[in-house]
C-alpha cells in the first residue's frame, strides 16, 4: 500500500512513477520466492479534486509495468474521495516446479550472497525505477539450490534478520564484501557509505544463501548479468556480526527502516 | 477498499464495524459466485495520532469475522500515516465442483429471484451488520443450476443491469413482487418504499436467475431459511421494465449508487 504524503509526494514524484512502484514492490516480493508473477488486484483511492490526469498517469505506470512483466490486472476497486492518493496492490504469483524459496531454509555453513549494489536508493531515485529481480531469481533457482531468499526492502541489516530468525541461525558479514553503490559513496551526511548500504532500504536487491559448493559454482559461472557478491557466512549461533578487514567484530543490529507508530 | 470520511466515519461507526464490513463485502462477492472463501490479504493505513485503540478494535472486527467464515488472514501490509483510516481487503475463494456462477449466464425465460428484503440498509445499519449470503449461495447452487448471480451492493436497479449486460438479455420486474424491507417502508423522505428497495444499495442480498423448472423447484421446496422472492422474468429484448399491478410498464433505469468523480 503506497500512501501519498507517507511514501511519496506529488510532485516531485509522478502518478506514473507511483503506479510503477506500487506494482514493482510486489514483483520484488514474488522474485524473493523465485516465483512467476501472474495476476494483480489493485485498489485505488483517487483525490476527487485533482481530476482525471492523476488517474490516467497512474494507470499508465501500472499498465506499462504489468505488460513489461507479463502480469494481468485481474481485479480491484476504484474510489474517489477528498483524501490523498492511495494505492494498494495484491499480486498473485506461481511457484516453479522447485517450489517457492522461503526464508527459513538457511543452514550453518551456507554462503550469503546479494545481487547488485546497496545504499542511497531513496536519494538516487532508484526506489522508483528499480528493476525487480525476477529473471535473476529464476535463473539462480535453476542454476543452484537456493536455501533461503528475501528481497531487500528495509535494508540489509534488517532484512537479513528475517532469514536468521526464521532459519534459527546466525551470520558473519564481511564489511569489505558488501557492495556499496556509487550513490552511497557520494552521500555526505555523517554516515559512512557502508552504513548507507546496510541500512538505507528500498534497494530491492536479492539476499540469499546457498551451500558453499553451490556458492562456488555461482562464482565460477555467473548465471546472471547482474553482479553477485558473496558477503558472508551462515553460522549455527544466534548472532549476527560484521567483520572488518582487520578481523574486528561488531554486532550487526537491525538499523534499517522500522515499522513504527 | 473502505475509506474513512467517504465510506464510514469514526464515530458513529466503530473500527470493529469497519473491520467486519471490509471483510464482509468481499465475502458477499464470493457468495455471488457460489464460492468458498479461503484467504484474505489485508492492507491498512492507520491514523498515527489516534493510537493503538483503533488498530486493536479494527483487528477484532477482522479476526472475529474471519473466524466466523473460516477465512485465513494470509498476508497484507500495515502502515501508519497522518491521513484517515484506510483498509483494503483482497479475498481469495475457491469454486465448488460446479464451477463459479457468473453474471453472463442468464437466458430468456429465466425467472429472476432475490434473497431477503431490500432498501434502507444505510439507514438501518444493516450495511455494517449484514450476513454475507455464503451458505445460501452454496445451498442454492446444490439445489438447482444457477444461470447467473450477483450480490446487490449498488442497488437492484443497477446491479440487475450487470447481469443483463453481460448476458445480452433484458428483464421484466414485477413491482409488487420486490421484497421491500420494513425500514424502507418506514422512511419518510419523499421517495416511495419501492424506490428505496430498487436503489438504496448495500443490501448485500443475492440476485440470481434460473430456469422456470428450477424456479418452481425452489418455490416448492425452499433450500434455505432466508426468504426467496421471484421478482421477474428474463426476456430476449435488451430492455428492462418495471411492471405494476395494473400492467403499466416503466423503464427500470440504473438509479442506485453510481461510481463518480
Amino acid at each position: 500500500m503506497l500512501l501519498e504524503g507517507a511514501h511519496f509526494t506529488l510532485p516531485p514524484h509522478t502518478p506514473q512513477q507511483v503506479g510503477r512502484k506500487a506494482l514493482a514492490v510486489n514483483l520484488s516480493d514474488i522474485a524473493a520466492m523465485a516465483g512467476i508473477p501472474r495476476a494483480a488486484f489493485i485498489s485505488i483511492a483517487f483525490p476527487r479534486n485533482r481530476g482525471p490526469d492523476v488517474s490516467r498517469d497512474l494507470y499508465t505506470g501500472l499498465l506499462d509495468t504489468a505488460a513489461e512483466f507479463g502480469v494481468v490486472i485481474a481485479g480491484g476497486d476504484t474510489n474517489s474521495w477528498d483524501g490523498p492518493l492511495v494505492i494498494s496492490v495484491m499480486l498473485l504469483g506461481e511457484a516453479t516446479e522447485r517450489g517457492p524459496v522461503v526464508r527459513s531454509g538457511a543452514k550453518p555453513g551456507d554462503w550469503v550472497f546479494v545481487t547488485g549494489e546497496l545504499g542511497g536508493s531513496l536519494s538516487s531515485g532508484k526506489h522508483l525505477t528499480f528493476q525487480p529481480r525476477l529473471q535473476e531469481a529464476l535463473r539462480l533457482n535453476e542454476a543452484v539450490l537456493l536455501h533461503a531468499m528475501i528481497d531487500l526492502s528495509d535494508g540489509l541489516s534488517s532484512d537479513l534478520w528475517h532469514i536468521l530468525d526464521e532459519s534459527h541461525v546466525g551470520a558473519e558479514i564481511e564489511a569489505d564484501a558488501v557492495p556499496v553503490s556509487e550513490v552511497a559513496r557520494g552521500l555526505d551526511d555523517g554516515r559512512s557509505p557502508l552504513e548507507h548500504a546496510l541500512a538505507d532500504g528500498e534497494d530491492f536487491e536479492l539476499l540469499f544463501t546457498v551451500s558453499p559448493e553451490d556458492g562456488q559454482r555461482l562464482l565460477d559461472n555467473l548465471p546472471v548479468e547482474t553482479p553477485l557478491s558473496r558477503i558472508g557466512l551462515i553460522v549455527p549461533e544466534r548472532r549476527c556480526e560484521l567483520v572488518d578487514s582487520k578481523g574486528h567484530r561488531t554486532p550487526l543490529e537491525p538499523v534499517g527502516w522500522q515499522h513504527r507508530w
